[in-house]
């Protein structure tokens, strides 16, 4: 079967944004240059931005032209922590404590982290909400993908906006896999909580704009005052 | 502000689907046709369907035409049954036990579902997964909506396919709520495991096309086999 003509578009878009050639915020070329610099009809390139706004990767803003989506942490926040109020209020995690390491990666980490890395960073955080330490959170990326993460610390809150700004890393997609579990002895000093407590516990896979995995993350979550709430449709 | 025009077309097929006068399967009039009977221009008429489309409402062939989306049982369980196996699999629940009871609408039930109903059924429900039963499920629906629901047991395995079948009420969107909790007494008689077994607590609401709350709905899941999963973007 034939490549779609706007799928050559959108993946050139793509990897120009991926390269750091197109940076988040600026603006791209209208659709009549698109259509002349890929040889596709001016109909076409519209398709192919209309699809790249509706995957969250530019936004049109009528009269003035197209932009790439820059990623921030409201938006981070938003999109991909999901813990929230019963009312369904917003809440915004506060870091409590941090301890970034580098260790071999592990069979499955090698196995499904993009470009099979041998060493990843392991990232250790205590997230509080509303001054009760709630979220126990370990999450692993590869050494070369994120070269010098370890150097620096202290991380911002929302990792997203980091990957993007420092490592031209765009996350687009995070599939989520939830079970209910029993506080560990580990678990449970972490977050201060006794031993046998229920949690949520949140299996992450995240994915770059190219669709490779980028991230694994584990976060362990009281859910006695918040609750993960999602939209099914 | 003045709503736009395509608001006034969508609001117009939407209302025809939800009162049965265009049936699940069926096909809309062209997007000429469409023009015309409403008074919006083609390409106005063009958008609306394109957002139809893309709220799962109607089903867009590419030469044949516009047609109402029909909810069958697995494209209501590949959307708002998130249960899987840990790799991802789908795995179809089977009925293990029903009781539907007629009682009064608590006060939360009453101040949410449309209609303020003053009596609600309460519709109870073991789910097994692989033979394991999984799932402890009550469902409350207002009575007036659902006339003589209680008559038609037993009910099929997936209620929005009788939903839209018996009642023309079609679910376009669920919220989901979801907490860790323990087993207590009735919920460990009903599944048959160890009482202070961790659970995934998942409270549903669901709304029907036009943004009427017609359900609540709670399930209580057994983890330890199958996941919740779900992906964000």
């Amino acid at each position: 079967m034939n490549e779609p003509l706007y799928r050559k578009v959108i993946d050139k878009i793509v990897a120009q944004i991926s390269t750091g050639e197109l940076l988040p915020g600026s603006m791209l070329p209208s659709e009549m240059q698109i259509a002349a610099e890929t040889g596709v009809s001016q109909g076409t390139a519209r398709k192919s931005l209309m699809m790249l706004e509706q995957l969250g990767i530019v936004r049109r803003e009528q009269g003035r032209g197209t932009f790439v989506t820059a990623r921030t942490p409201e938006s981070s926040l938003f999109n991909f922590f999901r813990l929230r109020q019963p009312d369904g209020q917003m809440i915004r995690p506060e870091l409590v404590s941090q301890e970034v390491t580098e260790r071999p990666a592990l069979p499955l980490e090698r196995e499904t982290l993009d470009g099979a890395p041998m060493r990843v960073f392991e990232i250790r955080r205590v997230r509080s909400l509303r001054g009760t330490p709630s979220i126990f959170e370990t999450t692993v990326v590869s050494t070369i993908r994120f070269s010098g993460l370890d150097q620096r610390a202290p991380l911002p809150n929302t990792l997203y906006v980091l990957y993007q700004q420092s490592y031209g890393c765009i996350i687009l997609r995070a599939d989520e896999s939830i079970s209910s579990v029993l506080a560990n002895d580990d678990t449970s000093q972490a977050l201060g909580v006794p031993p046998g407590m229920p949690l949520l516990c949140v299996d992450r896979v995240a994915f770059d704009i190219m669709g490779r995995q980028v991230e694994r993350r584990r976060s362990l979550c009281r859910t006695d005052t918040m609750v993960y709430q999602v939209s099914l449709t």
